[in-house]
């Protein structure tokens, strides 16, 4: 698939920037993909991400069951995709095939990449505490993949009805930041 | 200031795209900034924002007591009081006065505005149950507060390392999502 490995520790350099992100899962050889935007970094190494998926989302169902997921990073060329998995539902759909995208198998969970986003992160979930009342997840990423030939990758950024930003320039400052 | 009130169930169209912003808190008439990338939409209306402060960050300490924050949004234009506000610490610099930022008051909270950013959302903490743990604060959007004028700010966005993507042009695509 062209990807090498991504290291653990640069993980939030790929969340931060908030791209709207695609997560799949899979249950019974069965993948499904679902679009979404409500995730933040927690912590750096291992790299701990919070993100909502609401309980009336098929993927909510599946990973409450799995407990494994993969966030992949799409960029602009999939923006037609990444809407089109956000108004159907795995309950009826099989977005992989409807959409055109191709699975590749993970190293550590049991659901797909997807071939076609320029990053993947493998991901278990470590802790429930606030799904009942916020829908929130708390995963951990244990791998992470990467297309090493795209350095400026043109992520998108939902701004809400049908509204997206696209990832313009990379400025660079002297920071002592992480 | 030049500012609108702006609909408290569209704030998630000013957060969701994933900017840095800066968070000020004051405490005994003494204002402080931080700056912030770690935060995610939660819910939709009422807003509900959850955000990582460190326990090492003075903004944390003051939190904590007064329980209000603003959220402010800056673009590409204070990037470098942006990344000034996060290597400084408000235990010992006067941020505002430093980086030559504008107070301007808030309507329901005594944390203050910063003027220069292109939106700013008052907000109280309504769930401390993810601190101790994550550092992680749940928060509401009590108002806020725009630039009317800037239709496709250009906010900035954190790739770590001193690297920030610029929010580029803004697409629209055919979407029923919210």
């Amino acid at each position: 698939m062209g990807k090498r490995t991504f290291p653990l520790s640069r993980v939030y350099q790929l969340l931060e920037p908030g791209p709207v992100v695609m997560v799949t899962t899979a249950r019974a050889g069965r993948a499904n993909i679902m679009t979404m935007s409500w995730h933040t970094m927690l912590d750096f190494e291992p790299p701990i991400v919070a993100c909502v998926i609401s309980n009336r989302n098929y993927t909510f169902d599946i990973l409450k069951e799995t407990k494994e997921c993969v966030i992949n990073i799409p960029t602009l060329e999939l923006a037609e995709k990444v809407v089109g998995c956000g108004h159907s539902s795995g309950r009826k759909t099989d977005k992989f095939k409807v959409f055109g995208l191709t699975q590749a198998n993970a190293s550590c969970v049991s659901a797909p990449l997807i071939e076609e986003c320029y990053a993947n992160l493998e991901c278990k979930v470590v802790d429930e505490k606030m799904v009942a009342k916020y829908n929130l997840f708390i995963i951990e990423v244990l791998k992470a993949w990467i297309n090493p030939a795209l350095k400026d990758p043109r992520t998108i950024h939902h701004r809400g009805r049908g509204a997206f930003m696209v990832a313009g320039e990379t400025i660079k400052l002297p920071s002592k930041m992480k």
